[in-house]
């Protein structure tokens, strides 16, 4: 756990969009910069679906960040002007409440949490600005299922922000990425360490998260990428392990390793909750349609970013975004960028992202 | 089993291509139409990883096959001028020797099964040429697999075919294919039920090959298809299993009657053992360099058809396919289709498919 991770606590019951009640609610979040004394300095970003609310290093934790190259002093989105907050997102297992918390008689959620939705991890973020006295901020910001949860937040709480800023994400799920997610909970699911989501803390499915993780890679990033990355190399003989099913391409061994690196970082109970969160979002569902659900967002400013090689929230879905949003006391910067890396691009092409973020937050 | 299958049986061993030989060899496949005196007017045809030898109907077998349309009286590959043969695959379970056939033991080779390339599968077929009295083909043709082995089977035997027909193929795997792979294949041995290959015969990995096809169906079909079809439709209620991760969209519902479909009708180990005869095949290997191997073809015509929304051979390998194969005496038409139906538009785009299939054939 980080030692930057700070926390409030809801004293009152927090009502989920979909049904159900919690009667507790812990939201961890970290901070960043100085909150002005008008308190009108504040960026709330939220977070894509694995990440924790550390976005960058602190005094208190140096460690790196998940976007430690964009938030800091003198960096884009620059903690010298910014006050920035990032929020763990409700339903997620670093510090907020989701399935891996306990409920009030100590026992762990499971699959007895209430379905989750975008909405309740904006309302939670909400709730934290509540906490912390902050009735407007600067902007609200995120990246794929954390530009769902600031869109929807902006919709929801149209006076609670001056500015948005959506990064590869969409006004609702496309069904290409619906089976995707899908497949992913399932294997999950048939994995019989699941046990019907009651396994052990610290234990569950780990080879269903694997192969999760192994399909999130690849529809992470792009076919572009890999063709110059790794092309038909092979690895080394001595590193193959003999089952002509095994790893031979460089490519498997990228998959492997990063798969690797995810086993029992998640909880998978909070993945199955936060993945379908995404299926279930849509902002026809606020009015009607598309349209009318972007009309109700009064941020000023917004910055739509999207990339040409992500399909998991292709292109198409960002100029819906921008083209809706635009107009009506908005003004839309749209930035189609031709990076390679697919939907990960946002954390990896800092030479394009950074500049267009920068710019975007200078003008705030 | 189809009553129209017949078979051919090698007295002599079959050596492998990357090692290990077959002392046995059992070769299933269906004829259409009359093979002429001459015996020049006959078509081979390769199939894609999963179908069987029975491409279309026959009065010993009416029942409709996997290319219904294009095969037959009348049809594009016209058996009232050209005498039809379609091959079930080395390594499949539709006749031919395969993982689940009986060794010389009477044992199921399982993974004792020596690595199989796209080469062996070419070459099965000239031996069912050979068993045949056929010299020279008029055309050799193939979807998606079918299509690398036709191509194989041009380039290990120029002399054996007048026109080769590629479509949606390559001259290699993308590393995106290979991962796509890579992870169904891993879908399958995870399941306990693969039992590293030495399951019961019909038994095996159930849940394995269900995931497997689900991540195929995602892969072989567009984004844009599904958009158009299914876009956000929710199933009704009623058919709703309540359990929150099971199907709610339609897209979920669609690939689950799919996987449902496949259930029991693919053998895993002969799925694991085609499948990763297509990450292998390279055209490379065969003098060099890509154009080192294409420039071994010696067919005087060729029909190159891709599609553009087909993510797993996509457009730019038919682009190169069709440059590499022109000139030299090789007159390549080449016909990149703006079908919807991704890498499955070869199966259910007849409309745009016909056409082409039709006039190159009418030209043979």
């Amino acid at each position: 756990m980080s030692a930057a991770r700070k926390i409030v606590r809801l004293e009152q019951p927090f009502r989920m969009h979909r049904g159900g009640r919690l009667t507790e609610l812990t939201i961890a979040y970290e901070t960043w910069g100085r909150l002005n004394d008008a308190r009108d300095n504040a960026v709330l970003v939220f977070t894509g679906l694995s990440p924790s609310a550390h976005a960058t290093s602190s005094p208190e934790d140096p460690s790196p960040g998940w976007w430690e190259e964009m938030i800091g002093a003198g960096r884009p989105i620059d903690t010298d002007r910014h006050h920035v907050i990032c929020v763990n997102s409700l339903g997620s297992c670093y510090g907020s409440t989701g399935p891996a918390s306990a409920d009030s008689r100590g026992r762990r959620y499971g699959v007895a949490f209430p379905v989750l939705s975008i909405e309740d991890i904006a309302r939670a973020g909400h709730e934290l600005l509540r906490a912390l006295r902050i009735v407007r901020l600067r902007a609200v910001a995120g990246p794929s299922m954390g530009g769902m949860s600031a869109l929807a937040f902006a919709i929801l709480f149209p006076d609670a922000c001056g500015a948005l800023v959506s990064l590869s994400s969409a006004a609702r799920a496309t069904p290409f990425a619906i089976a995707l997610r899908s497949l992913q909970r399932e294997m999950i699911r048939r994995d019989p360490d699941w046990r019907g989501g009651d396994y052990a803390a610290g234990e569950g499915p780990i080879q269903g998260m694997r192969l999760a993780r192994k399909l999130g890679m690849i529809t992470y990033r792009s076919a572009e990428e890999w063709q110059q990355r790794f092309g038909r190399e092979r690895i080394p003989e001595e590193r193959k392990p003999g089952d002509p099913f095994c790893i031979d391409f460089e490519i498997e061994s990228y998959l492997e390793s990063h798969a690797h690196k995810f086993t029992g970082q998640f909880d998978a109970n909070c993945y199955l909750y936060l993945s379908r969160s995404m299926d279930l979002f849509d902002v026809a569902e606020h009015g009607g349609s598309v349209q009318a659900g972007l009309d109700r967002v009064r941020a000023r400013r917004i910055l739509v970013i999207g990339v040409e090689t992500d399909i998991l929230f292709p292109l198409h879905q960002q100029h819906e975004l921008a083209e809706g949003l635009d107009g009506d006391g908005r003004e839309v910067d749209f930035v189609p960028l031709p990076s390679l890396q697919g939907h990960d691009s946002f954390l990896v092409d800092m030479d394009r992202f950074r500049p267009e973020i920068a710019r975007f937050f200078a003008g705030l």
